[in-house]
């Protein structure tokens, strides 16, 4: 009954050096640009070697109790899964704070109400990413509210904050599709010289955040792959983050185009990211008209903004498309809007998402172990030595 | 401090083989005639171990960590708490799929969405019971989903589904009616030659549904019973369901009787089970109302019902009925329609049911442990020898 | 790793005689007053050690599984995660009843579903304080329906009851406030001879409960304290509760004092507790007409006592008040309405409120130990024992 961890196991735990793991203790993640690559790296080993150990049936639960509390700006099925997941698999009780059913929108303020709900909170997961310039500021504001508490006396611990996704990033989606890159290229430096093509892609729906495409291009040009951003004229994304994007690019050894052909895009690409969002320009219209409570213009917007989709239906990720690529693996944050079966027209063509659905699945799957490492790194002095120990737990007592 | 377990409990336990018990390993329980009776002795018996264990102080946790995920269609209390109860006996968090918040509804398969929620979890309990024909298949559909994303990588474990009603059986209620049964009659062999009556009975309400008389004569047709069904002319089952329990009944070594006499059904019958539920017709008409989203139709259809019903306020438990069994042992699902109490007149006169009261309470107490008994047997590969480990485990801190 | 508790631990622990604490175990805690003064000292000191284990790193759980029930009719932030809080302390996953997704609405009778949710339920938590005369009689009934069903075999364990606010009294937010109280005046007999003032405040708002003073003064009259109440003419509480203080502070060797004056309150008071509440004769009025769901009504009232309120806007809690006691500590159950943050006008003066801020946040992170105090002595029979046996855990995994 005494559980041998495999080698790859092994060879991982050993690269996990507790000096540069420990550099998260204690830190909130808001945007993958903010940490080291050594600090990155150490988030993909960690969520590595935290699945091999539950696919293993050894658990690797660090917390007797406590609580993981949900913030949801938005309806959400996936993520909220994945946080779940990821507390429940470390041991905290996941509890979402319900607006609705709470007097935070009765004139408390942020600061009180996050610590009122903190007393045993180990970390506090957001989504927030329907106002521009609202979620990272108000992700920011509440564990300035928590740290706040902890300093005083009021907080035995510091619950950190874990953005699940903002109006900028989306690094728990960006960190999962990359150690998704990874266990397909075999390893973080085997990617460098890869080329990624990050594509805006026809939905008939209109408002999709810009997080997602962001993530990719702010994390993906940190490890020397080519990165492409393509987008019909008129649908860029942040300008900060794209200028970020090539600045690391260069810095890492890659490159960062911008184009907007989808097909100029895939030339040759090991990896194609195809998916709808909204532009910049009408993200901030929207914001505008969502604070004024502008219900017309809202509806007056969408219309323009679905009229100006529809002249870029042609943005369809087909099978010739994915002829020019280097057999690129298809990649996709889900739900994928695809022709055909979820939509008339959309984002994929049915026969490409098809041959990867199992694949983006598993991407997916990577999504949980993220989020759990992010925790467990800011959340143990000394990961790789209680790596070590969950490593030596006996199996289950069901097995 | 060294628990001794009592002489029953082991004898129940070396009653339990494991290789027959082990059959139900990795398997989900959607209806309980596609079990061998054995199957069904071993949920009983597992049940009610894990019951004794339980009461005795001692805690039957396998799960480290895990998931229990609860989708209901329809309100409810009592089978929503028993799921919880038996998920958290077991050491699983269990949580609600509240499809108003998620993105379910807009247009994801559920083939995909099946998988995303699915990293962690250990086991599916749905309640869909709306629709004739929908909710047995959205359950087959769910568990051919997660079950590839199992076989294709995605999903280290398989998440068994439980089937906590749908349009055709109610095995978590048919089983814990019948653990019932055989804690009242000394054994699962001592019920061989008795008596039930599950019978209709008169309600003020309508579309009452039909999976609870289906499970009870779908089960208690297998164990040599005598198994008498009665209601008012057009109030039938699915008529495929009264020919599998009378195959069942005959191959048993009991009987099956149809009758349109609440009386005759009460005739010297060992139990009786007084229930209203909604004609096979009005439900097939009603289903297809609801999907054709037709309000005026349903307003219509329920005027209609509730006037055929009327003319049936005769069917009530009553006193007189109860004299004519042999000291019957009244059973419900509940809540019951009580005449007097909930309603002026309904299923079950007062003072029947007031003598029964405590009895219903206990009835209903066995369904967290059969729930939890079918999780148990799919999720342990040697039972018997889980089970003796657990009773080996000490008293609790708090003792 | 061996954990050595400190002395002040030890000394609070060797002062819990496990006799009298034992006093409380299986019993609800509904009123202050229902309980000794040695009872109360036990929950204090229990609330105090859990929070000083549970500081220390060291898990204070009893439980490995189980429910705590949570029934709110009303909104709330913090009571709703001081409760889960508590109960996830000591193990328990706590579970919301939802009304509005149950059946509880649709007929049950109180007692039946009482007993259906409670096969694994340990503690029961309500908030019911929108009614007079209805909280704490409903307290009482689900207490009883529980308590039949374990006397009668249906439940193996007692649910015991916990008032998480009624109308009457609010006992967990009181001992809260106690326990700040000896924090800060270094022990509960440093507290005879202090004086307290409970005020009534202006708000903008209308229809506070008054369980909040009530719990107060029903509690603060207990160990020899001065506790003056202070309100405008018409804003009395309930009266029984009024001469219990009165009766309560003459016996513990303190005083009760009434009066319409704040300054005559405030004059050299060691702590103060302005807070706005709605008079006992409009509250009565208010349930007759949320009873008869007479909305006209109610508008009606609500604008009649708004107007009364508006009189008395003078009564908020001022630096130039503040001068008039003895270095006073300003006490809230917040939120709080602070004047030029909250609304314009409110119940304490912005500077005031932000010099004990922090302070009120001490005051709210006492209460889920409280909870988890009432919990552990009515369900751990030998509570110094048990104590003295989590103190020599080991320090939790991660460190």
């Amino acid at each position: 009954m005494e559980p041998r961890p495999p080698e790859a196991t092994l060879r991982a735990l050993e690269s996990l050096d507790d000096r540069e793991a420990h550099s998260l203790y204690g830190s909130d993640f808001l945007l993958s640009w903010d940490k080291s690559e050594e600090q990155l790296r150490a988030v993909l080993t960690v969520a590595g070697l935290l699945k091999e150990i539950r696919d293993g049936g050894i658990s690797p639960r660090i917390f007797d109790s406590g609580l993981a509390l949900a913030i949801f700006r938005d309806k959400s099925t996936r993520t909220r899964f994945s946080f779940l997941s990821a507390g429940n698999l470390l041991g905290l009780a996941v509890q979402d704070l319900d607006e609705t059913k709470t007097q935070v929108a009765h004139g408390e303020t942020v600061r009180e109400t996050a610590n009122m709900i903190s007393f045993l909170t180990e970390v506090i997961g957001i989504r927030d990413d329907m106002y521009l310039g609202a979620g990272h500021t108000y992700m920011k504001e509440l564990s300035a509210a928590v740290r706040e508490g902890h300093r005083e006396g009021v907080l035995p611990q510091v619950p950190v904050v874990v953005n699940l996704q903002c109006d900028i990033d989306h690094p728990t989606q960006s960190l999962a599709d990359l150690l998704h890159l990874t266990r397909f290229a075999g390893g973080l430096e085997a990617l460098a010289g890869k080329t990624i093509a990050m594509s805006w892609a026809y939905s008939p729906s209109y408002g999709k955040p810009l997080s997602v495409p962001q993530g990719v291009i702010g994390l993906m040009s940190r490890f020397g792959m080519h990165v492409r951003l393509a987008h019909p004229e008129g649908y860029g994304l942040i300008p900060e983050v794209e200028e970020l994007a090539a600045r690391q690019a260069a810095a890492s050894g890659g490159s960062f185009l911008k184009t907007s052909s989808m097909a100029e895009a895939f030339e040759g690409a090991d990896f194609v990211y195809p998916k709808s969002w909204a532009p910049y320009g009408i993200m901030q219209r929207r914001t505008g008209l969502l604070q004024a409570g502008d219900r017309r213009g809202l509806e007056d917007l969408e219309a323009e903004a679905l009229a100006a989709n529809s002249r870029h239906a042609d943005w369809e990720c087909t099978e010739s498309l994915m002829k020019r690529t280097r057999e690129a693996l298809y990649l996709h944050c889900l739900p994928a809007d695809i022709s055909g079966v979820s939509c008339d027209r959309g984002e994929v063509q049915a026969s490409v998402f098809e041959r990867f659905r199992l694949d983006t699945y598993r991407e997916a799957g990577y999504k949980p172990y993220i989020i759990a490492a992010m925790i467990f790194l800011a959340k143990v002095p000394r990961p790789a030595e209680t790596l070590r120990r969950i490593l030596s737990r006996a199996a289950p007592l069901r097995s």
